[in-house]
């Protein structure tokens, strides 16, 4: 086999094991999955887990780095920083808030499974979630601070307007009444009515 | 040792027993808790566990019916159904959250461990979850109704409102920045600014 190949090979059964690792952290959590469930997930033998990763733990920090560098990429897409506070937000809060939904099974695994990270691990979580917090913030700081939004705390208003996003992961079905794109669209609006956002959009 | 001496004891048995689930619940998560865990926690024989509890999903149950059945008794205890609709949604949300702040630990695992709670015992939960919303739903259909609320969609006010509250039992730390009440309070602002509340409290 040429080392391409090779590489090609080594590259899809981290893919599987990585499948294998997400749907049993989902339906066991972390501390209720052995390697040898994710082996048979992947249809790999327990074995051949530790090529590929180091640790169980190795696998939920590959999982939840995704996700968190999957969000902040999306939110960073999502804003203009040109735009009114108010067109910023509603942007923000609407692909937010989809991608939770879409993605409901890796972002609760990212979002209840943060303590079971090494502490090494866990810090380079907190690094992106704190630049996603930061941009949300300086959204609704820009808007106090224009006179668009008015709220009694900016920090717990950035909280619960991530917050609420979060938690569409946890009540998120695929069989719904209502799709992700719906979801974003109408928390963007309650959360331009949570910071109270008193200008027009146009 | 006469019969009430008895009840009693076993009375402190199943508590000591609960409280050791919860723990263990909440830090490895359901499927990660043996029963031999929870009999370590409380001081007692993996045996013992079986004497007082029919299994571990019934200590589950147990802890979630608790839980569930709480927060409904701070619902109906906060909610003044002869006040205006404002009043009433800033009464509930700032109990409701103040609760699952305060209650962080058994919050979540009645929240993340639904799925693993047997279909009869679901049910049940489920139904004390219906009662909480569409309480909380009547009182958002009443400030749209008199002209105080205005929303896009009832239903999904009432999810994004509650989901707020949830989401502070994922969040909330006991050495964090603010307490338990405050939190509420902010909420029940921020709650009232997402239904685009126009008239005053008074």
């Amino acid at each position: 086999m040429s080392e391409a190949a090779s590489q090609g090979r080594g590259a899809a059964a981290r893919a599987r094991l990585l499948e294998a690792a997400l749907y049993a952290f989902a339906t066991r959590g972390f501390h209720g999955t052995g390697t040898r469930d994710i082996a048979q997930g992947a249809g790999m033998s327990p074995a051949a887990v530790y090529v590929h990763h180091r640790s169980k733990e190795d696998l939920l920090f590959a999982l939840s780095e995704a996700a968190h560098q999957d969000v902040q990429v999306v939110v960073i897409a999502a804003d203009d920083p040109g735009a009114t506070p108010a067109v910023r937000l509603r942007a923000v809060v609407r692909e937010y808030t989809a991608w939770h939904a879409r993605r409901h099974t890796h972002a609760r695994v990212a979002q209840y499974e943060m303590e079971a990270l090494s502490a090494d691990h866990r810090a380079e979580i907190v690094r992106i979630r704190r630049a996603i917090d930061d941009r949300v913030r300086g959204i609704i700081d820009a808007g106090v601070a224009d006179g668009s939004f008015a709220v009694d705390s900016t920090r717990l208003a950035t909280v619960a307007v991530l917050s609420l996003g979060i938690d569409v992961a946890r009540w998120y079905r695929d069989d719904g009444t209502w799709s992700p794109d719906e979801i974003g669209e109408h928390y963007s609006q309650l959360a331009l009515g949570l910071v109270r956002c008193t200008r027009d959009l146009t």
